[in-house]
């Protein structure tokens, strides 16, 4: 595969396109992708392949590949399912650099293997190959069509030859391909540029990962919108973010199987498997992929990006000239999580010099149609007041554009405002604005959104800032890994790794296990250390809350006497004394084996109640102490662990040690163990630590420590 | 007042109108709205009140209203706050059936004086006031636009000589102005009809309940589409509510405050504060009204309720063409509370027998394109076997609308089919939808919606339909009253109300003590009982877990002896004896007083976890024992009590009966109390009932019991 890049970039934006299958029939789908093809206007070479016809729309068929009188880039297969690896085999000697399948009825009508062969031609030859079960691509940068969606012909015989080309903008991966092609038009109707559509089906060779990353590197895109039902690999999957994230392309990604309903589509659709819904969202949180779960939602975080400056926090001004609108607004925009707060006295009066008396300065802040109907100074003067306090992350302007003009006649206020602005703005008007309006504001770089989607905009502005910052910190070290034998016993790996269980001993006399407990500290468990007693509790030889030296050793006499009559002739190895925990907020701890990402650690509250509601927080590994604390902030409970109603806080530190331990442990011990279960892990207020009570180790083969 | 409702109908569907203050300068709010009068081809006969000009838009005009030769139906006062009262008693002196005053400057202005005197005349004269502060009213079915809002005005001069009347649609009823006409053009444009839209402003005499409780008795409205920002009286929102659910027609709501944004917006704008939201939220839903945040939630809710039957229950089939958008969707109507379950083995045998091999019969059931180009045949013949088995109680059918004729081309099929519909069908195209399309579709009683709007209807639909449900069996008996003092001390009236406490008695001997404590079971607390020690704890007079009869008679002497030591001189009345209560699940009850709804009975978990979590119900007074399990029922902690992880189910019934126990009480007490906790209340194991082992009643004069 030394090829590969080469591969995707002839793919992608080829010199030569053949068309194997190509027909003059336009009303057929082998006639179509030779319409939208030539309706492009690709700058590309188009050799139409067919034995029927001498021309298809003015272009010279030809028999074979064999006979197309140069290099092939891209080799579009328009032929049955049953004839695909035949035409492959004969791309990849060719020395074709990619091909695209159309064809259905691979591995999600139940033929695996033909899709199989697809990937080793791909990996012998370093030819790339999209599909099967696509609908193609689009590169409005490149002037490419490969697909006959309906949906992208129309639109390219629609939109006129004063087109041009889109070489800014986001770019769709999509393993649907009627959704991709369907976002492709939502999202210009809401004046998002398009740089690329592809829909990667099956995802035989090309996954959308590789995609999405080939579309960064070739520079120019504002945002990666994807939708997958699955990932074949998750592997390539922090890369991507990294390398995203790096060039500061946010990615907004809905990936389906929520639901048990999306999963079984899932499968049905291009047979991939939806993995653990929990652990994705916990994932693209850590990569900083935003998650969207509505075309809506999807379209209103995507204008956002593309065309604003993140936000730095929070802190959201509502500036309105409808007191309505503004407190509908500062509603939604507090339920998306953000903050609409006051501004400070000092900025209140300088907001107050500029609006009307019968406004507002308060947030929202109701600056009246009066300040807009001057040509907009005295708005620019409130957001120029509202950009340089500091005091807020990002503004939220509501304001009539039903009228036409209105936007031209502020542009002198508003465009040099918004080439300058560090925080993003968006605008919102309650009556309907007018088209002039809107295209007014694109041009100056001014974002309109409805109200609802300004709330989804705003909380991925802020969520993308707040993972920006985040990523300057680094995700922290990782525990060392520690010396010790990956093979040793669990207790041996967690004193190892430093994770707190109470002081055990073992005595074999009674004054033995007083001095034990005396210098471990009351109350103490004694059990009987045999390995030939499985019910410790049945044989009676437990004792719990033990809390002097004389009971201790009345206990050590007790035990031996029970069991001696229980199970007369049992090997006796002495007496366990272990410290009691003392009581305080109980957690669980704990690592699972996830089947797309491996080990993942995780952290929850204990008892029903919380079991119930699921508040517990996943990362695969690795996990070093301060994603640790982020996982435990993650919590909904967290207010607890901060001291709430009094209590003191706990020990958070300890807590995230103890997670992160796990998480080195395992790195260490390899596929050893299948899960993991700290619990309770008992914490005790700030400074005084935690303790690990009991532990589960499962054995990846099945065996039970 | 007995004129009321002919004022309003005066009011809403004048015959007259006169205009004080009007002007032929059309630039001006006073000339606007003689534009918009005329423009209206309002039947009523128009006087503009006037002294610079003879004549307005060909309108001869009156120096006053005494010349006017006809009772006037309607006033609209267009002239300044300070000439307004003097206006208004005129009017009402004059007979006028309603007045509407623009003017802001009255409460939200600091001037609440004016407002009240408003509000005199009204209930003095019968004559019904909108505003101040309000942009007025359009009535599309009578023909009146009594507003200038530039909205309204233009889109009246836009709409052309051919358009018709608005008998049947829906009803807005907004607080705020702005939006309440900007909510028309955008409904409008979502294909929802709209008849009145009425702005309230101020709510001096007329408030938002009292206005929608009329357009719903005029008959015609499909729904109700609110805005409020706070009630001025909450009184009347039960029998609006309840005459709408009579007629079928659904309240949306959206009402501001959730935020504390939110509620600074409210109080600066319109003078209204905005109660406790969660009491709102609790209200609403005993009500049937349905709650919006946004306003793309509204129009979504309002689109799907005014044009469809409600739905029975919450089984949603999803039918597609379109694999990709068919498992989104699923993800989005299972993420709004809804199930997207696997039809019967029955129904997929028979959708098989009508969907190619490589659709799929499961939910989201792929018909794939095919069944849809044949005039949709295949498409209606799904659709029926869907409705006939009685396995959904809604469907969502995904088709491309985006080339023209695709309705027209499947009408035959499709019209038939929603005329006889028994469940809500919706429409969605994932590619644009071609107008002639969505045009064709609403000819014949379709609903197109985006995909995200489509998961909010239908969330409308099923809770619509639920509520219309539970209506019919009503909420249920209440506790009757019991045969008890209202002034009598707490633990009477918990006992009238047969709220479990645990057995108490007084013991004046040691021996006494030990009676009691063995007559009522093991073990017991002994409290010194005395006017005169406040403390008890700290004077030694409380021992918890007294286990046997000597132990009680030990502790009796020992308490007696503490207290004469820590207190000399106190009165001893003796010594209480009061039962354990075993460990078990704790909840909280209590009732607490709403600024706007009175008594409010709630219900929790105990436990600090719970309380961050704000795991509770809450509903305003009387609540039965129906309603109380209602309340548990909402609760995120509900499998808890339901017995989850192996534990036995409590007994709910007991826990109801102590909320309707509350519920009672305090409506027997009337106003005495302010305030009842009663935690822990300890739950048991199905039939073994609860206790309430803790209380707290404070007296309405501030006294703690």
């Amino acid at each position: 595969m030394e090829n590969t890049v080469s591969g995707l970039e002839r793919l992608f934006n080829p010199g030569s396109i053949a068309v194997i299958g190509a027909s003059a029939d336009l009303t057929k789908i082998r006639g179509r992708i030779m319409r939208a093809l030539t309706d492009c206007a690709t700058a590309a070479r188009i050799y139409p392949i067919s034995r029927s016809t001498d021309e298809i729309l003015g272009l010279k068929t030809f028999a074979s590949l064999a006979e197309v009188p140069e290099a092939v880039d891209l080799a579009i297969i328009v032929i049955g399912a049953d004839k695909v690896i035949e035409a492959l085999e004969d791309c990849a000697a060719r020395g074709v650099g990619g091909a695209l399948v159309f064809a259905s009825g691979f591995a999600e009508g139940g033929n695996a293997h033909a899709e199989h062969r697809m990937a080793e031609i791909a990996a012998q030859s370093g030819m790339r190959i999209l599909g099967p079960n696509t609908l193609g691509f689009y590169s409005d940068a490149n002037g490419v069509a490969a697909s006959f969606s309906p949906i992208i012909t129309e639109w390219i015989r629609a939109r006129g030859p004063a087109y041009r080309p889109c070489t800014e903008g986001v770019d769709i991966v999509c393993q649907s391909g009627g959704l991709g092609f369907a976002l492709h038009v939502r999202a210009l109707l809401e004046r998002i540029p398009v740089r690329h559509v592809v829909t990667t089906g099956n995802e035989a060779d090309l996954g959308a990962i590789e995609v999405a990353d080939y579309l960064l590197s070739t520079g120019g895109s504002r945002g990666i919108l994807m939708f997958v039902e699955g990932f074949k690999n998750v592997d390539a999957l922090e890369s991507l973010a990294e390398k995203a994230a790096a060039q500061g392309v946010p990615i907004i990604i809905n990936k389906i199987g929520k639901s048990d309903a999306g999963q079984r589509a899932a499968i049905s659709h291009t047979a991939h498997l939806t993995g653990s819904d929990a652990i994705y969202d916990a994932v693209f949180r850590r990569l900083g992929m935003i998650r969207v779960s509505t075309p809506e939602e999807m379209l209103a975080a995507a204008a956002a990006l593309a065309k604003l400056p993140p936000a730095r926090g929070r802190r959201v001004a509502v500036v309105t000239t409808s007191g309505g609108t503004g407190g509908w607004a500062a509603d939604i925009v507090s339920g998306e999580g953000l903050e609409v707060p006051e501004p400070s006295p000092a900025l209140r009066k300088r907001l107050d010099a500029i609006i009307p008396g019968y406004g507002s300065s308060a947030n929202p802040i109701d600056v009246t149609a009066a300040v807009v109907e001057d040509g907009g100074a005295g708005l620019g003067a409130v957001l120029q007041e509202v950009e340089a306090s500091g005091e807020f992350d990002a503004a939220l302007v509501i304001v009539s554009f039903s009228a036409p003009g209105r936007v031209k006649g502020m542009r002198a206020v508003l465009a040099p405002l918004l080439a300058a602005r560090r925080i993003p703005i968006l605008f919102h008007s309650a009556g309907l604005p007018h088209p002039e309006n809107l295209e007014a504001l694109d041009e100056i770089g001014g974002l309109y959104q409805t109200l609802g989607a300004a709330g989804r905009g705003l909380r991925a502005l802020a969520g993308y800032g707040a993972f920006l910052a985040a990523r300057e910190q680094g995700r922290g070290p990782l525990v060392p890994a520690a010396t010790v034998d990956p093979g040793a016993p669990p207790a041996d790996l967690l004193k190892a790794y430093a994770i707190p269980t109470p002081p055990v001993g073992l005595a074999t006399s009674a004054d033995a296990a007083a001095a034990l407990a005396e210098e471990m500290g009351f109350p103490v468990v004694l059990k009987i250390e045999s390995p030939d007693i499985a019910h410790k509790t049945e044989a009676g030889g437990v004792f719990l809350n033990v809390a002097d030296p004389e009971a201790a050793r009345r206990g050590y006499a007790t035990i031996l006497a029970n069991v001696a009559q229980a199970a007369p002739g049992a090997r006796i190895d002495g007496v366990q004394v272990q410290k009691m925990a003392p009581a305080g907020i109980e957690m669980v701890v704990g690592m699972t084996r996830d089947a797309d990402f491996g080990p993942v650690v995780m952290l929850g509250f204990g008892g029903v109640y919380v079991e119930i509601l699921r508040d517990s927080a996943v990362l695969p590994l690795p996990v070093g102490r301060d994603e640790a604390l982020g996982m435990i902030h993650s919590l909904k409970g967290i207010e607890i662990l901060q001291g709430a109603r009094g209590r003191p806080p706990v020990d958070l530190e300890a807590l995230a040690g103890i997670v992160a331990g796990v998480s080195a442990l395992v790195t260490q011990t390899g596929d050893r163990f299948a899960e993991i279960d700290l619990n309770p892990v008992i914490l005790y207020p700030e400074g005084q630590g935690a303790m690990v009570v009991d532990t589960l180790f499962v054995d990846s083969n099945a065996g039970v420590r």
